[in-house]
């Protein structure tokens, strides 16, 4: 089995002469899938009901008749302006009501049956037409679902909502309760009294905001499922639709249910010295999506991008190194977007694999030499060493959509990123050579040693069960902001944390007291000051950010304490054996480094091992998969390997190897 | 007589089995004073014509049989979802025509006839059920009026708006000419051809936008006005409705005529180490809103609000140290927002008296203490030695919702806060312990000895002349920014200030020159640079803000100038002696140090004795009301009293008393 | 011939007793040309039909009367408030759909043809009853056109941009293959499906952007035709309309051809020291479009404007040093935005000639100063020496307007300012003593010796063709960004800069490798880092900013280098000599002090003399126009003159002079 090379191919944007030196030269890269026709509705369906799949077939036949697999888009992610025309309430609305035009892409209302009616007949013709085509390898259900348009906020979709709200709540009343609408006087007498949460006088009901979130991701999901259930019918090649990493519009735990094979589109900044341990954490979220498997990239840049403000250039063997980074991190397959850099249109500056420069380019000749290593890898490596392999581990943090929703809305006790959150505790974890899962609240936590809850802000009863019960036999890491409310966003009343968690940990929460810089104006405050942290277990000087909080221990070591203001003295991380495991809490959010270490006594308490240092030097990334480490080298100084082994993309022993900046080895261990 | 204790109370959020516990803590607490149903409207009319009261009668049954008196809310702030089911028109818009949507809170126009008449039906209901109930002690109206919404700019709006036009100018053509639509092709025709100031290509007529926030003023304040009617046909209770501190869309001078007693919500920012002053500041308007009578604090935090981006929670002994500044500057009673922290909901991470951790906490134990203290004080001190009595001053500032509006309009010299000037006079005076009043500019301004008049830009000829007869007999100052225009926006031309400000300060104005920055974008310029100052009486190195401008003496002493730049050597400080008395005027905002050294000059100069200082300690509030000062210690380090007397909190001797940060003494010195 | 002076006159503010004040003080400040009835239209046309001239009569005779010529306006840049209540769809609606309202200025939608038709109406009236007035001089049509509103986004637009598509394309596919709707699935059917580029969910097509540009631009254009020929139909007084210096909405190139005289308001910002320079470069603008012809200055601001947040006063002298600028760099004329400042309205806090403090004032003793001067100079210099006159260039930089609507969209490689781009050369050649003139990349090119390029991005083939021609016999220098598209927006394949420039040059561009920081966010990224070049040409330390890139040599040497990460080593700056001419390339944007030594490298390589300093000081500028050499210092400190020869301002003379700040002479040098 080899790894999967290739990428998104819009031969419609080009003259068909080009289309044989596209094969050739996908063959002189070792492409060996494409995928066709994500943007071609109007295309394929130039007219209302008049059809147009000659220029396909010919793709399909020409990519076959090369050796080169498809993955067939269904094309739904952008209708035709056929479609506005002639049903304008099928475009998307903002919570201003500003009713989004034709011209660029997706313009479309996930909830408007209009659009689904015609996506539906479409891809029952693509279906009909492709499902026995010999070149056909996955079907592409769309494109990057909530991209730019999550939440629509026209009437259909109003409309919509009330359904759901009716089918949810049953009575009135019930919603009444939830929402606590008996607070601002916004008792509903009716379902038809509701609305989406469009623009308003000031902070909009929170359960109202939350449930609007799970609607909108309901809907997008409700348009997947109504392609999907077309092409099984009809066919049994897998089906995938492409993710988009952290994406906080959709929640992928309900959505990887429901693919054959997960599937992701990453774009970090390589501007960002952060990036690659970022991407990382993606890659993880991915494998983690699909329960272990492997899974594709499915879209990445050879180059730059084009949508920032500046965008930089990925330098020379980043892409190669960022890509190794996908299959150690269990991807067995590495697309791009797209194969030739378009020459008009929005995305013209977005790099292609080949460049506008052609193949007498730096970028040209990275994509011929990964493809080459990728192709060669599982020769070396032998059949399935790699690929198809799952990547193990014993550390999970917890990942949850609602919390993420929940705890980012306004009006709460201050502003946290959910995300930068994970990031700073994976970040702490993955650079002690961990390799760490996603894990929901609800999963069966019990093959991890070690679970990580940060930010957990909204949780069911059973998922605060379901975590507490880690620290009997495992250990416990619960941060800031979690559980402090139900699946309703109500309060858990009595101390923050709630029962069982109170118990797990030793502690409970009587008041939250995060940093705040003086905001007058409620607009443009500053960064917050930051806190002075005291405790041996950081090993030095350590500050805390974002949160702070009075926590009252009853029965729990108190391992370091705020030092400075109305907080000093009081905890900010303490500790409950349990004989068998451990219950951890830290009440803020520690400087990198003060975090690394105090993960570090985490990890050795829980006792577990850490592997030895796979290589020295700066940003060193190493991750094991299979027989083999992979070590890869996103630092600006050369690195040296300190593992036994053969490094399989040379065959050069590996100790004392050196690695340049990007450089990477794969090195047999076993 | 006592000071009242107590807050908002908002039982119908819920289950009735915490309303026994509600009353039995408030009586462990002190309440005395619960104000109820504020957003109850949804409750108590859950459909059209359908009235619930059962519910509030037991609350205000069980309350009075447990000894709480009653502050009774009209209820008609929010308005419930059916109306504007029914009629949308009464939803409010904004200049962009973005209609609002219900979810949030306050979502009306204040022109609808209909929204006016729900709510006049709903206060006929309650005031004809409670007028007479044993618990009832005061009427609250409505609810912060203007808060999110104080300008809608619907069509309903506009038609009202032509009406008051057509009644404030009877002829287009007087419109025509106060607002100067000559210039820019403005000229209107017909009354039926003017619009709110919507969003237009560029800066709308200043004149027109000066005449809608008046309107808007007019309009909510004929909202409250129509309840208000209501309730004294039948009921001889007194009225009152929250104001919101420096609250710019509404004109306080015009409602506190229409209020039995002036009641104030004020949310400083703990986070902001000018919160106490800024604070003191809010205080004493309120005072001199009811012309020196006493107040009540209707709400403020317990602890943390929610609403700012990040949400400092009071330090311990804050919410206390705070409480007492209100009573100090002339408060009756002390109440919170609200009794008990909602569980859900947009306001659930606001702080309340009865915290989501329940008793055994800091705020709680805060509380009970609080109430304790308020108690024990009118015992200790007498009846009648604090309650009731007033504060006296013989310092004033001008302060004038015009000239805010106006002054803060686009198109403007420069960008000028007009509350933050203020602010900086206010806290200049304030700590060199003088108690400051503020007042109109056309009030009966002869028992002052001192009136301070910044940034006054709007003046009709009487209060020009009211102002300028000041310095004849007491010492007038005049900053930056006053008197350009007249009510209607017209410069004062020949000069500014105008007669008679020209000959009571012996200078004009020939030309403003404020600080600015290159701005060749027009958006985002920085900070302006600094003014170097020069002059004797800042007893040091001076800078200047905001503002600068070519002074000419006629008959003055110049006192400070520019000192560098094109206005090097033109005044920034002139006086005019007038024999009895003095004219200062002040042609930029010195920094904090200066300001504060030049008014103790001015101060001096004017033959006022400064109180000799209450206490050794770095930010130490003092402020006597009646026999007593109070003495505040709002620093970081402890303060020691320098007064005899006793302390009526502790019974202790005030002098050589410590007070930690956040300490108070009331100390008798009579 | 003397310079004409005076300024906007509406006396339609005023009194009319006012109006013989002003006629007296014109007289005595020299002023000998009026600008009426810019905003007159609702005052001659008070109600649909009925005009009112009667007081524009008297304007006309007034002046006539005392010697002031009169430069009249149509008067139809601000229709009058009855319109819009009549014809609501006559206003403009912006990209999400807001309609704006009456009550500011300007608001009409260019394109409907309800509005035009009024326009013309009142037009055919004004020249019928003015034609032979003989106080006229000038015709003045409309008013900055697309101030405020340059794109209209409503219904009427949308069908009009249609019929402009459908002239463009004939077929709609025509239109599909020019603006790439291959991708993105956004072809059209037909002409009726496309929309103007009104808000969408992510990028809009980049060339329907542009083409909404340049339709924009049409429109606008058409609006000044539709009224130039009511006017040439009866009179032959020039016409003119007042330009903006360098606004990206209106493409001067296009309009220049249709004015007889070309006019520009400007108001650079006095507290921005490279207002001096960026104003020089507005000037030579106006010279270039009149292929320079002598030109207006129609409005300048005699102290503070007012729209800006905080708006500094000029300094003493800064108002006669900027006015002696224009007329160095070919204006014969000084005209100023207003004679009178209003008392009332949005720009009572611009400055006016005769300001709110009347005459004795510093504004007006200036004002004087500059009549006096400006009409002497015409006698001391003699008959035509200075007005009328050309001012020779033998360099040039192009400018193209498609290029600045291109180069600034979204989705772009990077962030660039076009006009600031410009401006950094300009300054840079300036700066040596050069004057420079603007050109059009079609234009002929053969009179210049030096032609610079820069961030020319979208060129026609004949316009890269006639470039690349510079080269051959002359020196041409390219800048980044230029030639990347076509006039469609479409990339020049196999190697960035295309044929012939590639020739030219003997280089062409692999890569795009802008600096970025990093921008997880895609919101509020910082400052790009700054670059480190390398390279004796710079004659010291150099940084590039803003564009980097990795070059590819096939014919050229390379004169300096990027000097770190992964360009390092790569060309930043090359030289093709070609025996008669030389081509050089710039990769990026290097800083001002290294521009301006890489420009007098190439300048001296081009073989053309640099003229002696005509002064000795800091922020002196030179200009020679006709046989007079203007020397300004716009410096801090006073300078001193080099030249010999008589000052024809003062008759002193020119050598050892010393210049204070703000001070000028013009030194007869023939």
């Amino acid at each position: 089995m080899t790894i999967w090379y290739g990428g998104d191919y819009n031969p419609e944007q080009w003259p068909t002469n080009i289309w044989d030196e596209d094969v050739r030269l996908m063959n002189r890269a070792g492409v060996s899938l494409a995928t066709v026709g994500v943007f071609s509705w109007a295309r394929l369906e130039p007219r209302p009901g008049k059809y147009d799949f000659a220029w396909l077939d010919g793709v399909l036949d020409l990519l076959h008749a090369h050796g080169v697999r498809v993955d067939l888009a269904t094309a739904t992610a952008s209708p035709p302006p056929w479609l506005a025309l002639r049903h304008p309430e099928t475009l998307p609305v903002t919570e201003e009501g500003v009713r989004m035009s034709v011209g660029s892409r997706q313009q479309y209302c996930p909830s408007s049956p209009v659009y689904r009616e015609r996506a539906r007949e479409l891809v029952r013709r693509l279906v009909e037409r492709y499902a026995d085509h010999p070149a056909l390898e996955l079907w592409h259900v769309n494109n990057e679902y909530g991209c730019h348009i999550s939440h629509c906020y026209c009437d259909v979709s109003a409309a919509a909502f009330r359904d759901w709200l009716r089918a949810k709540y049953g009575r009135i009343e019930e919603l009444n309760r939830v929402w606590g609408t008996a607070f601002w006087s916004q008792r509903y007498d009716s379902f038809d009294e509701v609305s989406p949460p469009r623009a308003a006088p000031t902070f909009r009901n929170p359960t109202q905001l939350l449930d609007y979130d799970r609607f909108s991701n309901d809907e997008l999901l409700a348009c997947y499922r109504s392609e999907v259930a077309i092409i099984r019918a009809r066919s049994t090649v897998p089906v995938t639709t492409n993710f988009m990493g952290f994406f906080k519009a959709v929640d992928y735990w309900a959505w990887a249910r429901e693919v054959d094979i997960v599937s992701d589109d990453t774009y970090p900044d390589p501007a960002d010295p952060d990036s690659p341990a970022y991407a990382a954490m993606v890659r993880d979220l991915m494998r983690s999506l699909g329960d272990g498997a492997p899974w594709l990239l499915m879209e990445q840049a050879p180059g730059a991008v084009n949508w920032r403000r500046r965008n930089a250039a990925k330098s020379p063997g980043q892409m190669r190194a960022w890509s190794f980074q996908c299959v150690a991190r269990g991807a067995d397959g590495i697309l791009f977007f797209q194969w030739r850099q378009s020459a008009v249109g929005s995305e013209k500056f977005h790099s292609g694999l080949v460049p506008h420069g052609g193949t007498d380019t730096r970028v040209w000749r990275e994509v011929e030499q990964l493809g080459r290593e990728l192709a060669e890898l599982s020769g070396r490596t032998g059949d399935a060493a790699i690929v198809g392999t799952r990547v193990p581990s014993s550390v999970a943090i917890a990942l949850d959509w609602d919390s993420w929703w929940a705890i980012e809305q306004p009006a709460s006790p201050t502003e946290v990123s959910y995300v930068r959150t994970l990031f700073a505790w994976h970040s702490a974890l993955t650079s002690l050579g961990l390799t760490v899962d996603f894990v929901r609240a609800d999963a069966d936590l019990s093959g991890y040693r070690l679970v990580v809850v940060p930010a957990h802000f909204t949780a069911t009863d059973s998922q605060v069960r379901n975590l507490a019960a880690v620290a009997e036999t495992g250990t416990l890491v619960v941060g800031f902001g979690t559980a402090i409310t139900d699946e309703n966003l109500h309060v858990r009343l009595g101390g923050y944390l709630g029962e069982p968690l109170r118990r797990a940990l030793g502690v409970w929460i009587e008041e939250f007291a995060p940093p705040a810089s003086p905001d007058l104006s409620n607009l443009g405050a500053g960064a917050p000051p930051e806190l002075v942290l005291d405790g041996e277990v950081f090993g030095g000087p350590a500050t805390g950010r974002v949160w702070a909080e009075y926590v009252r221990v009853e029965d729990a070591e108190t391992v370091a304490t705020f030092a400075e203001g109305a907080l000093s003295g009081w905890p900010a991380v303490t500790r409950r054996g349990t004989g068998a495991g451990a219950g951890w809490y830290v009440a803020t959010l520690p400087d990198p480094g003060a975090l690394r270490r105090l993960a570090e006594r985490i990890v050795r308490d829980a006792g577990l091992d850490l592997p030895a240092p796979a290589a020295r030097g700066d940003r060193v990334e190493t991750v094991r998969r299979g027989g083999y480490v992979f070590v890869i080298n996103h630092g600006a100084h050369e690195a040296e390997v300190l593992l036994d082994g053969t490094d399989a993309l040379t065959g050069a022993p590996a100790l004392g190897l050196k690695l340049a900046p990007q450089g990477v080895a794969v090195i047999g261990v076993e």
